[in-house]
């Protein structure tokens, strides 16, 4: 079994450098996936209560817990807090919802998904409520107004009342960081974004790391999860793959595309989540620290920057663009 | 005299299309520069606690005021809160007294110019404070724990109390107004930017429109005034003057390379601020309204972005990297 590194959180829990995302994992195959990978040897899981499978996931995790697999202490669980309840009320009811959707009694990580308030959906009408209102109409996107401040404080509250060991957000920019900063009793323990060659964001990361942030990145293959979505930018883009430098690195090592860009990140303390459908795909990921890229490579994997985005609400829907 | 071109704000007031910027204009030139650019029909004066030239700019104010050119109520003064000011007990007290150096008894706008709380530096002490907690030492930038919303809501109040009839940002990107906006019990009138053709930030300004907030540029010139500045970014990229595109679609309308600059702009309805030194370029300037660009030809120069940021303390300082 793969040795599982981890980082030390500013709060001192110690988070794998290599995880499992469940983003776009089919409800049908997510307790066998999550099952499989827990014993290639994964003890963190990425999930979000928009991706619609932690019922899923938590049955693969309540097979491996029973058969001994793994003990629950040595899991890592993530999840994320959606967009439509962020209203103070609604932050720990829809925490204990999640919980009981994964049989757990805690999270050790729980994310703010977005810096977005939508309007508040009520789960039994539609559960994950996703971006509209409606369910259907790509321009019926509903703002609440809650703050970030009265999110990231129902945030704080979880943690004192034990329903998460850390809190993090996503999709935060340094802007949204430095005001959060300002007033949190809790600081946040990671950051998730996009993160990938074409996208590298070196003062994003580096302002993470002085405020002692940690970042796990999404997204580390980068075009290759909106392929499969049909986006223009991510169809047209050559895949990351197939980078000619990707590649001579890799047989320079001999490893795999998808070890290289795990490694270019690892390598630079960022936590990744990448997501694999074989056991060996699986092992591949997860072998964060079988070999070292030189600092040259390093350097020349991120001078690959495109600036390029792919999960924008602005190229989806037109509408929020927050990351301008 | 030209027509003072103007764009009607979300509060209903109206603000000049064209106005003078006052960024880097010496302290011993700024009186004068100002009573003349009234004189050649300006309205609008863009000045900062940062910049230095408050009082002189008040000055030549006072001079055109006396000589009955211009009425108080024709002006349109806009100034800026520096950022060691934004701890809420600090913003009335510096508001009166930018106030007073203006020799005003209200400003037609007051900004904050960074979305960055620094610590409060006694302006018997040093003023403009600037940047450095000590006033010299790159690195000693130090923050207050001031959050926006404090900030904002001390300059709610100073439109409460008549000290100044609207009240709108600098630098916020989307997550930041998007926050504000939850909570604004007044919404911001305009929002100041870096914006050049190197610069173009659609979405940005998409949002901006589509939340009803008023963009004005600054730095419509580009590099122009930071290669001044010596900074390496604006000293290696080609002057927009020259850029052959520019001057094309220049001399297609007989018009100078600032004018199709300035027309870009507000032909979009953005404001724009530039600076100029002679009577003819500020009469150049000015003249907002006397052509119109193609739709082609601003997609043209709109074609031309590089996402190209020159006024960033990221790049001044490797601090702060705000606009990631």
């Amino acid at each position: 079994m793969s040795p599982n590194h981890t980082l030390t959180l500013n709060n001192g829990a110690k988070m794998p450098l290599v995880g499992h995302g469940l983003w776009k994992i089919p409800k049908d195959k997510t307790a066998t996936h999550v099952y499989n990978a827990i014993k290639a040897g994964y003890r963190l899981f990425d999930g979000a209560c928009d991706y619609g499978n932690e019922k899923e996931a938590g049955e693969g995790i309540a097979k491996a817990l029973k058969e001994g697999i793994v003990k629950r202490e040595e899991l890592f669980i993530v999840t994320k807090l959606w967009n439509t309840f962020h209203n103070k009320e609604n932050v720990e009811p829809i925490c204990r919802r999640q919980l009981k959707d994964w049989g757990l009694e805690y999270f050790d990580l729980f994310i703010m998904h977005f810096p977005v308030a939508l309007r508040y959906v009520d789960p039994e009408v539609r559960y994950p409520p996703e971006w509209f209102y409606d369910g259907k109409t790509p321009t019926d996107i509903q703002l609440s107004n809650a703050t970030i401040r009265e999110t990231w404080e129902a945030m704080e509250h979880l943690v004192d009342i034990g329903l998460t060991r850390s809190i993090g957000v996503s999709n935060f920019n340094v802007q949204s960081l430095l005001d959060l900063l300002r007033y949190a009793k809790i600081r946040p323990a990671t950051l998730q974004v996009e993160h990938h060659p074409y996208l590298v964001q070196a003062p994003l990361m580096a302002f993470a790391k002085q405020q002692g942030i940690t970042v796990t990145a999404y997204s580390s293959f980068g075009a290759t999860g909106y392929v499969e979505m049909d986006l223009a930018t991510a169809v047209k883009t050559p895949p990351l793959f197939q980078n000619p430098l990707i590649k001579k690195i890799g047989e320079a090592h001999g490893k795999s595309a998808p070890q290289v860009l795990l490694r270019w990140a690892t390598q630079q303390d960022i936590a990744v989540i990448p997501k694999a459908d074989t056991v060996p795909m699986l092992l591949e990921n997860l072998d964060a620290k079988g070999f070292d890229l030189t600092e040259e490579e390093i350097q020349q994997i991120s001078g690959l920057d495109q600036h390029l985005r792919f999960n924008d609400p602005w190229v989806y829907f037109g509408t929020l663009p927050i990351f301008s």
